[in-house]
Order: C-alpha cells, then sequence, then structure tokens
C-alpha cells in the first residue's frame, strides 16, 4: 500500500508550477475556494466540506508560500498541513464571514492593478456566496479579480506517480468489491438493498468512504444510470449496473459493471461485448500523439456505427480528486493526450427501445500507452 | 416507515408560498442551482450532483410552474417528478453550457427590467462557473440578476411533517449504529477500522449513504472535530468520538456519540454529564417564543460559565437536506423559533489542555415544546 498523504516536496511543486503559469497570464495571485482546489495545495483533507455553512479560502502569491483564510474550526488541521501562514475567524460571522481577513491578505501580495485569478470556466464554481464575491471586489478595489486562466485545471490534468498509486489503490478496491457482487444480489433482492450492501463490501475491501453509487435493474437493460435505488425487487432478465466512485486518501476511482440476472438476451449479449470492444478500442490507442476526439471516434464507431450522437454527451472524463475532472471525452475535445492523464472509458450502446448499457473503465496514460487501473471487464457480461 | 418522495402537492405549495415571497421581495422569477435547492421545489434526487461537470438549473417564474433546464442525461429522471416543462441540451457543451437556453427561459417569464433572484447570502453559492454567470446576466440585459431576499432559506427553515418523518427515521437508524459501536470499537483497533466498520453500521441499520463521518480518539478529549480517522490503535484512556451525517431519502441526521476506552477520567466524566446538561437545558426552553439565542446562552453558561467564548463558533444549527442548514447556534442570531424547526443542538466544552469534548442531539420545535429526533444519550459516558 502507498502512503498516506503526499511529502510537502509534492506540494511545493505544484505551487511553483502554478506561479510559472501566473507569470505567464499576468496574474498577481490565485484564489482558490473548492475543496479540490485548496487540497490540491495543500493536502487539506476533510469531509468537513459536506457543511456548506463556512467558506473557505486559500491565496496563493505570484511567489512565496499560499496564505490559508479559513474558520478557526480548520486550524488544528491545516496546522498538520505544509502551509504555515494560517489566518482565522470566528465562523460563522454575520457581520463579516471572512472576507474582510481575505482581502487584507490579497492586498498584502498583490499589487495594486494586480489581476487576482480565480477559476471561472467549465466545470468550476465559486463557492462563496454571490454577495460576498462583490463585497471582496469592492474591498481589493485597483485589484481587478478576474478568470484564473485554468491553470489549477491544467496542473491537476496531468497526475504524479503518488496520485496515481492512490487512485489504482482505490480502483482495487472497486475490483474486489464487484466481484462480490454474486453474494449480495440475485432475483427477489430489492435494488435499494443491493446498492446498500454493495456500498458496505466497498467499505469492507478498503475504502474509506462512498461518495458516489449508482445504477438500475431494469428489463433487457437500463433507461436511465443517475437515479436512486427504488425497493423493486430484483428480477430474472433484469441488467443490473452498478456505477461507484469510492475513495481512498482522497482520490477516487469511477467504473462499473453489469451483471444479468439469470441468462442474457442476445441483444443484451452483443451489446455488452461491443461496449468491451470498444473500451479496448480505444485503451490501445491511449498514448502521447493522440487526441481526446480520437478516443470518443474510436470507441463511437464501436457502439454507434450509424452515427447518432448519444444522448449522455461523452463517452468518459478524467478522474483523480473528484468523481469526474477535466476534460469530457467528446468529439468536440482536441486536448492532446500526455503521459500522467487518469481517464475513464464509458461509452454506452442502446439494446432496444429506450434502453441502453453502460461500461465503464480507468486507465493512465503512459508515454508508451496505456495501463488499465481497473482490471478490464472481459466481453461475457457476469451472470447473478 | 413514512413513504419515500413526497406528493405532488407539497412541491406546489413549496413553489407558491415562494412565488408569495417573491411579489414581496418584487422577484420576476428566482434561479436555483445548487442540489438542495432544486430538489426542495422538484423532489430531484440523485447522487450525480457528485460529478462537478455539469451545471443544472430551475427557474421559478412568479406565476405558473417551474421550468427546469437541465442536461439531457438528467430528463429521464426529472421527468418522473412533478415537473412538466423540461429543457435539456447536450452538456458538456464547450461552446454553450446551457447558458443560452436558461437566458431564454429566462427572458420568457421575466419581462424586461424584471428583478431575477438569485441565492446570494451565507450558506449559499451560485453553482455555475463564473464566466457563465457572467454570461448569463449579459444574455438576458435590462433583466437584473440580484439576491433572492433568502426566500429559499425562510421557507427551508420549517419543515413539513413529511420532512420531519424522514429527519426521524434517518436520526433512529443513527441511535441503532451508535448501540453497535461496542461490537466494533476497542482497543487495539485502528481509528480507521472503526470508521469504515461504523460506516457499514450506519448502511446495515438502513442508512441510504453515509455522505458524513468525523470524530476523533485521543487520550483524554480531542483537539479536533473535523480530521480524517489516522490508522493509529485505540488505546486505554482514549476519548472515541463519532459524528455522522447519514441520509434516508434524501434527509440527514446529524449527531455524535462519545466513548471512553476503558474507565473515563474525573475530568471526562464531568466534561460529558455537563454536555448532556447543556443539552437538556436548551431542550427545555426550545418553543416558539424564544430565540436561538437564547438556546447559545443556556448552553453556554453550562459548559463555559466563565464567559470566554467557544473555539468552534456556534453550539448547533439547523438540519435537513443537507448536513448543516440555516440558522447557526450563535449569540447574534435572534430568530424566533418556531414549528417545524428541525435544529442539533451541539455544546462543546473543554476537559484539558488543548482537549474537547463534543455532544450533539437531534430536535424538532413544536408548538408547546421540543421533541428529540435522535434518543438523547444520558450523563453517563459509554465505555467500550
Amino acid at each position: 500500500m502507498p502512503a498516506r498523504g503526499f511529502p510537502a516536496s509534492e506540494f511545493q511543486a505544484r505551487v511553483r508550477a502554478a506561479q510559472a503559469l501566473m507569470a505567464e497570464a499576468d496574474l498577481a495571485a490565485l484564489l482558490l475556494t473548492t475543496e479540490p482546489e485548496i487540497r490540491y495545495y495543500t493536502g487539506f483533507l476533510t469531509r468537513f466540506w459536506e457543511s456548506p455553512t463556512r467558506p473557505w479560502f486559500l491565496v496563493l502569491p505570484s511567489s512565496g508560500d499560499p496564505i490559508a483564510v479559513i474558520p478557526s474550526i480548520g486550524a488544528h488541521l491545516m496546522g498538520q498541513s505544509w502551509v504555515r501562514d494560517i489566518r482565522t475567524w470566528a465562523a460563522p460571522d454575520y457581520m463579516d464571514d471572512g472576507i474582510g481577513l481575505l482581502a487584507d491578505a490579497l492586498c498584502e501580495v498583490v499589487p495594486v492593478d494586480g489581476r487576482i485569478g480565480i477559476a471561472d470556466q467549465m466545470e468550476s464554481h465559486v463557492r462563496m456566496p454571490l454577495a460576498s464575491l462583490r463585497a471582496l471586489e469592492r474591498a481589493v478595489t485597483d485589484r481587478p479579480i478576474v478568470g484564473d486562466a485554468t491553470i489549477t485545471r491544467r496542473l491537476r490534468l496531468i497526475k504524479s506517480e503518488a496520485e496515481i498509486a492512490k487512485i489504482a489503490v482505490a480502483a482495487g478496491i472497486g475490483d474486489r468489491a464487484f466481484d462480490r457482487v454474486s453474494g449480495i444480489a440475485k432475483a427477489g433482492v430489492p435494488l435499494s438493498q443491493v446498492f446498500r450492501d454493495f456500498q458496505r463490501l466497498c467499505l469492507e475491501e478498503g475504502a474509506d468512504w462512498v461518495p458516489y453509487l449508482a445504477g438500475a435493474a431494469e428489463h433487457g437493460g437500463y433507461a436511465d444510470v443517475i437515479s436512486p435505488a427504488s425497493d423493486a425487487p430484483l428480477v430474472a432478465g433484469d441488467m443490473l449496473m452498478l456505477d461507484t466512485g469510492l475513495v481512498w486518501d482522497g482520490y477516487f476511482c469511477d467504473f462499473d459493471r453489469n451483471y444479468s440476472v439469470g441468462r442474457p438476451s442476445a441483444a443484451v449479449a452483443d451489446g455488452h461485448a461491443r461496449l468491451v470492444d470498444a473500451t479496448q478500442a480505444a485503451f490501445e490507442i491511449a498514448r502521447p500523439g493522440k487526441t481526446i476526439a480520437d478516443l470518443f471516434h474510436v470507441m463511437n464507431d464501436v457502439v454507434n456505427p450509424a452515427g447518432a450522437e448519444m444522448e449522455a454527451g461523452r463517452l468518459g472524463h478524467g478522474l483523480g480528486m473528484q468523481l469526474t475532472e477535466w476534460p469530457s471525452i467528446i468529439p468536440q475535445d482536441h486536448t492532446p493526450l500526455q503521459a500522467g492523464m487518469v481517464l475513464t472509458l464509458e461509452p454506452s450502446v442502446a439494446v432496444g427501445e429506450g434502453r441502453i448499457l453502460v461500461h465503464e473503465e480507468n486507465i493512465v496514460v503512459r508515454e508508451d500507452g496505456a495501463v488499465y487501473l481497473s482490471t478490464p471487464q472481459t466481453a461475457q457480461i457476469r451472470v447473478i
């Protein structure tokens, strides 16, 4: 098992890399507000983000070390990170919930007319009240708050070996839990019970927690892949799909497995084999020199030879500190593949009127080709 | 067990109540962007929000029914709700990720010069890229986007009987899981294993999922309540605390329990008894006519008679669709208690240098006094 956490040198390297990009983009500081952004530069790992009450801030100056501006309830945990400059307030404060303190920190490290970058593009949001953001803009007068030139997104796209090792652990846990599904799912068991028991299996196999489980069980395929479980019992002929995003040391795996309750129909068996073929085809070309769009097309040619676009809109995505990360495997994404990218390959196929199957594997791109992080599924569908 | 979901009439009543407040606040529409806001008016319940990729929007016009403007991947699930006007796009779309469609919907229901309200106060954020928000402001020209006058927050503060019943189910699951901790925790067991096993117990007792577990195990009290579990084994003299936010049908409980590994010290035993006394004192006065600040003071007088402020900043909070909700039990909060408020009472007490204990119960305020939703802990600390 890899060690938990990262050495301080890894965080320092991330900060220096961001600062190099900040110089290129003429940014005097980055302002980070979300869980993965702040964790990426600090290692601050807590499930306390589940509480929406308090805002948390990290300021990355153009040189030097980061400044954490956080609620005092987080001071002890942040104090165990490599960050030394930790400024706190007793949140929640109905008069000024950290904005004065944050503005002071920004004004200290950003000269007048210096630009403050904040994530503003796709897959981002600003995790603070809109009124606070507007108050901050007034308080840092003459220091415009602008986009962050996707700096943190670009850095997070390429995983370090330590990050890849954590994702591999998560994927291994998922593999072992999926291999035990025949012990919890059979005809007559309510889908909601299968969902509960599958999360239990993930924990037993070593997950720290299970932030995501979706799936379905319907006759001959399913109509939807994001619904919560109903209490309806599994019935012979159902296709059961479980799609989990479990976490080990702050890193996700994200893949699914399909199970046929009893013998699968020819349409289902063929559909599943095509999904595995499509995934394997993308796996085989995934290396530097190809693009994200290339992965889309090689999968789409297998699962959707007639060329109609898939409803789900994408056939995979990035993976790491979040269940889904940049980029999206869609025809419009021409990002060149680079060593260190971790991706899900997630084709779907129509298997009848209003019925689909979805399959997903996790891979890491290496200089000389891709490596599976999940244990790839064979063409033959699992039967329970 | 209560039925899952809500009748359409409950959602319709919520929308009509919001529309009455919109008229008072001179708002021509509300724009909702976060999971609890959208679920509150629609019933749209999915763990898919774990993926940050796609924005989701709900438009509440000043009269008539809501309009969902959502990624096509959610159309099937939203189609099962009471919402009939569902407009979708194939997200992610790198050219226009729903903003054009959203602007069209807003322009359709909001006259020129009509104001569009969006949550902007404490405990809120806008879940869409900042660049998208700015593009939306340009696209709906002459229809200013302003604060929502805390309309949704005010409505969510008072729970319906159906909501209270769901929180009660969640709390009952938590009670039963806490009663089984002696079966999973004892000297020698790593805290990380206790965390895994406790989540398993929550699932076995009926939780749909376990979004939150924090806690600690340190000698004679703990320094921090938001850290993830270490692999250090429990040792005699440790105080083990587990604080869970588990979900049943989209509603949380949020309470903790303390366990002494072996016989507790006099300081710990006294501290725990004072926490229970403080909680009970707040419980006894919690009824219409009192305020949130009254709850703070009656607890603070017991746990902190010298009058220094607690570092954590608050002694409880609202509870429901989120682990923590408005309001905060702090001296500055003068919200009058009303029937239907669900609260956590969460005093903390210092039990030595850098060591605290925290205790938490869940209550609902009724016309004639409070009712416990969690089964209240006795003064005597549990020993494992």
